[in-house]
């Protein structure tokens, strides 16, 4: 998936709000299942039987090979491939640090980036990260251990997120470190992650947007596939081996394992696995949320989002500058949209909702056989009630929340609700306001002026308030009408004029200005004259009680959950199933084939692509604009070391069965004897609603085949001085 | 093709003004060729090496089987099935009657209509004909002899014009009979063709859109594809066996030759052959044509489109009535740009227009080793000459013609043309506007209503305006300008004050005032208040005189075209190749094999579709809304004697290698022993472009599986009384 699929699913996940694990059924050919390091051993025989020949036990320890080799970049993961550092990730993952690095007379979107020579090497942006995942604990007990089962709703929230926090803090006294606690089986089992946080990350290598980007947003989630989604880092610690900021002394990070690059590659049937971070799957979720998304909220979204678009395009016409700062917005708008037209059409196809019900219903007939069964029915009707209010919550303030949406809104709410955290210690602030996050929050505040116009920021203000304004009183908040001035018979004009107040007084557009805010106190905020921060505070205490509530919701979830949890365990496992945990950002491993497919009748996917695809779909015009010079070798068919008979050619991307979601972009995929054969980069379109149930049918998962990274290397872009560098073997 | 890719079609053939001939190359698979039927005994030996198992010599007679079960509907192809006149066609061809008959209470296009019994059958709408081919003549001779190469291109075209009337007149002294001259390999050779024309028809039996219409916009021009695109007429004539008016006295028509229907069907590979009448195809086109449109016009009228879209979805919002008078407009240029798009991708694709250079040169070097060059070179360079000016004409001249396209301008023009030509004995007048073709012309002026609406005609028109006030004085029109009021400085409120006074003022809303102007003199129209027949009267001398240069244009290129067509045939000849005519609308044969294929790198299309992909598609939402019942029937896998083992299911659609383009719909697709196994009813959209370029790999036509429709007639409709009336064979 690329990086706006990533953003996309991790929004969805956190909004969705509800947990979910999967059966793993062991089932021929069906290759579900993201499972964490520690399940390997449970899944060890079938790993081998699959085809795997290394020692699966090898697996399981994050400090050896090949665990070690993986990193994660937030939201993509990359693979080291040399002893000196050497990152190798998707294109989409690295293209923020390119396109940083690019000026109108030197383009490095368009002609690529190479470094000459480890001194040519350019510092990623700032914010960029390798986190190396050194080792996790169970910190279940910490977390979650010893509350009374009493203990109100809000206390259980609050209690474990004081608890979390000490824990990461405890662990982030380790300069250099980053940690997080991440829940698992939706609460069952909380594990402390600690990661080596590298932030002298560089770009070392990355081919033109013609190769690394080909197809673009047309191919976007498309089969046949050519695109050359790969591009090189490396990350650099200070001399003494510690990670630090970027600086010239600085040297390159030696890992203890790095990947070997195949050149021998693989063919149709193959045994793969990728390893990688899976951002979030939703395999458990009850009929009741499933329903509630999938016939309500998703085709809503669709709607909206088609209208936003319109909104956009007609206040930034195309070729005018706006339109510029607004291409990535709505290449956004556009891709969530497709995705959830994805989502739809997989539920309907795989008639997801009804499968749900059965499900549900199959669990409750199992309750009802056994032992304990009044106190787990009663929790699971709890589980469901809850999802309902979280539903209807949900729904209520959906066009309030949109009607919120003006960027420069966002900013001034976002900066007094810091000044107000910023009176708390820093232990008992919001996550996201704390000190630990400054660093981001700064960086967020300053990408505001390339992707921002009044003009635009308005019409789509006022769409969103045209949807709130036909609210009933009751999906209303008062204090937002009453600091906006509106009542139930405002009129377009008048709303117009209202608007236009705000961006004629706003001090927000400056970047300084919203830097220094940052300093500002809350009674500073609430005295200034922007109209903006006017409305942040006026809405800040209805606001955060919505939050409470929300809060106290998630505080009998983190009681509700974790019991159907144990029960799908259970009843799973009385069916000899192993459940393994939905995706949630941390390492885990998927396995299966190189395997093409029948997305629908009388239509069949092919495994590989080849380089005569791109002779056939290059028009000149991007995304379809193949370096010239590439076109010309795969016309010569020279080949060299990396044609694949079976095809007559060298393979440019290929499918698998693999069980992958947002995240695991650039995720190393690896044959048989852990070498790297390719770069998971994509779903198909009937894969993505695999995230709330994998039908091994339609779930493909699309890689760039490491011939073909090789033969880009070699032939068209001449990187011998990578290739030396790394382990190629035959 | 559907009805409206056949209209496309046609407009595109008659604006390109060129015509070509193909290359026939006896390449194995590759199955280009339309031919006619005297060709056969040149293609014989094939047509027995390809698998038919018929003798061959039968085909080219058109009063013997199977030539003589096979008829036109204009526009469309349809065959008999019975000896009781019984006709099938495709469902989009026979669609006009269904809907012409369906009321809210009683909606044919929902249910479905099957009448009970003869008796029970629905006229079809005033204009439905079948057309009954009974002889070809070859009039060369009569159209093209004894004419003086020195005669004034002008007197050419009319010399020709007059003899082709002529010959038609005679032809059509016949009563009950109509008759058209045809011209064969660019003007080498004319055919007169005598066509029974039967005026009764009726319709008997058509499925639910449900069924017929399975996919409806969203699968058009795509594979894989699950439509029921079949329906049946029966032809009526006179007790005494002549065309007649509708009456309840009329008996069905019984011809000497009808086609068994096969209900074992056949398989992937086996050999297959299509009767019909394609429209018009373009493949001799020189590279100065195919470079003008298709780097040019084709790209100018996809932009076009899509701004005419946005105009219409602007005046006639999603939900107004006005959207729904506008659908089918709206529905036609999607139509329109997504061939045209496909067209462009598909000549990208094979490099078309290089091609044509390439062509052009290989004659050219041909033409300079042989005797009498220097004559043959000469006509050649003229034929590039005016085909450049041809073009020149078109793009000039392009934003007025753009800018007459009000509907109610087009009416008044019409009209008044009509009146000056009735000024002239018949034989003089225009085609078109001559006695023969009144009755089309009144149906012409009555249908407007239901499609017109002075709020949408405006825009468009206002849309229209704008393009043409843009162009320089040379491509603007004095006369218009001038009776418009436009000046190069009139300003958007201007124009549109002038065009409201037009709507306010007009009298041609009315159908009753359309159709009694008819009757009126041009002097008439000329002092009438309308402000359109103002219009129309004041720019009538000079559309003439660009008319008149057109004729003269036709004139040479009725002297050229010939020239280069011979220079063609022996060029083909002298590399052992037969040379077969584009397609002009009159019957031809095409062959070849059922075949899947790969339209591109990584995507294969299987040959067949089953009933399991209707479950597949079916969202119970219009287009993919299959019947409860069919749904039913497809789930339980009652296959009854339908079933092809190989797919292991009914076969819905399949993919074969065949020739076609608009026109073909409809066409009875036979076996090797002549019987029919489908309806030809679309082209995948890769294949648009074999209208100028055979491309055997991406070319492929689809068609309805005969042994889908039985089950349909059988199994959901129970239209038992036609089975049992048709020749059912295993």
């Amino acid at each position: 998936m690329n990086r706006q699929m990533a953003d996309f699913l991790r929004s969805v996940s956190g909004w969705a709000l509800v947990a979910a694990i999967a059966s793993w059924s062991v089932v021929a050919h069906a290759r579900e299942g993201m499972f964490t390091p520690d399940q390997l051993p449970a899944i060890a025989a079938d790993l081998r039987e699959a085809g795997l020949k290394l020692h699966p036990d090898k697996l399981n320890d994050l400090t050896a090979f090949p665990m070690a080799a993986v990193v994660s970049l937030g939201g993509c993961t990359a693979s080291f491939v040399s002893p000196q550092g050497l990152v190798v990730t998707n294109h989409h993952c690295a293209r923020g640090s390119v396109q940083f690095h690019s000026k109108p007379e030197r383009n490095y979107l368009e002609e690529g980036f190479l470094a000459a020579s480890m001194a040519d090497e350019l510092p990623a942006p700032p914010g960029a990260r390798v986190y190396v995942a050194l080792d996790a604990e169970d910190v279940t007990a910490r977390i979650a251990g010893d509350l009374d089962p009493a203990l109100a709703p809000r206390d259980r929230y609050q209690a474990m997120e004081d608890r979390r926090k000490a824990v990461m803090k405890e662990c982030e006294s380790d300069p250099g470190h980053r940690c997080r606690v991440s829940s698992f089986f939706g609460g069952l089992q909380y594990k402390r992650i600690k990661y080596l946080e590298i932030r002298d990350v560089r770009l070392v290598y990355a081919p033109a947007d013609a190769v690394g980007r080909y197809g673009g947003d047309v191919d976007n989630w498309r089969w046949p596939r050519h695109t050359g989604d790969f591009a090189f880092y490396r990350a650099y610690v200070s001399p003494a081996g510690e990670p630090a900021d970027h600086s010239p002394d600085n040297v390159p990070y030696e890992p203890e394992h790095h990947l070997a690059v195949s050149a021998a590659g693989l063919d149709d049937g193959d045994f793969v696995m990728a390893l990688g971070y899976p951002g979030g799957t939703s395999r458990y979720a009850r009929h009741v949320t499933v329903e509630n998304l999938f016939e309500r909220e998703y085709p809503r979204s669709v709607a909206r989002s088609r209208e936003r678009i319109a909104v956009i395009e007609a206040a930034a016409p195309e070729g005018s500058d706006l339109r510029i700062r607004y291409t990535g917005q709505l290449a956004g708008i556009n891709n969530g949209m497709k995705n959830r037209e994805g989502q739809l059409e997989g539920a309907r196809r795989q008639r997801l909702v009804e499968r749900r019900a059965q499900r549900d219903a199959a669990l409750d007939a199992w309750i009802g056989d056994n032992a304990g069964k009044g106190q787990l029915a009663d929790a699971i009707r709890g589980y469901d009630a809850l999802a309902r209010e979280n539903a209807a919550a949900s729904r209520r303030y959906y066009h309030y929340n949109a009607a919120r949406g003006s960027q420069l809104f966002g900013i001034a709410r976002r900066l007094y609700r810091l000044a107000r955290e910023q009176e708390k210690p820093d232990a008992e602030r919001e996550p996201g306001y704390q000190e630990r996050d400054l660093r981001f929050f700064r960086q967020g505040l300053s990408r505001l002026d390339r992707r921002y116009h009044a003009t635009v920021d308005k019409a789509l203000w006022m769409y969103a308030l045209r949807g709130y304004l036909a609210e009933p009183d009751e999906n209303r908040v008062g204090a937002f009408d009453e600091a906006l001035g509106l009542a139930d018979d405002t009129d377009e004009a008048t709303l117009s004029s209202i608007l236009d107040a705000y961006y004629a007084n706003t001090v927000l557009e400056d970047a300084e200005t919203r830097l220094s805010l940052m300093d500002a106190t809350a009674t500073a905020l609430e005295e200034h004259d922007d109209p903006f921060l006017r409305l942040a505070t006026a809405v800040y205490d209805s606001d955060m009680a919505r939050e409470e509530a929300g809060k106290t919701r998630s505080g009998r979830g983190h009681l509700l959950r974790p019991q159907y949890m144990q029960a799908i365990i259970d009843w799973q496992r009385s069916q000899g199933q192993t459940t393994y945990p939905d995706a949630n950002g941390t390492l885990r491993i998927t396995y299966g084939t190189v395997l093409g497919g029948s997305p629908m009748d009388g239509l069949i996917y092919e495994p590989f692509t080849r380089l005569e695809g791109i002779l056939e779909k290059d028009s000149g015009i991007a995304p379809f604009n193949a370096p010239v010079g590439l076109l010309e070798r795969a016309r010569a068919k020279d080949h060299g070391a990396y044609r694949l008979e079976s095809i007559g050619s060298v393979p440019v991307n290929f499918l698998t069965d693999l069980d992958s979601t947002g995240g695991n972009s650039g995720s190393p995929t690896l044959n048989a004897n852990g070498e790297l054969v390719g770069l998971l980069f994509d779903g198909t379109l009937e894969s993505v609603v695999s995230d709330w149930d994998f039908n091994p049918r339609n779930t493909r998962t699309i890689h760039v085949d490491t011939r073909y990274m090789l033969w880009v290397m070699e032939k068209i872009d001449n990187a011998d001085w990578l290739i030396d560098e790394m382990t190629v073997v035959q």
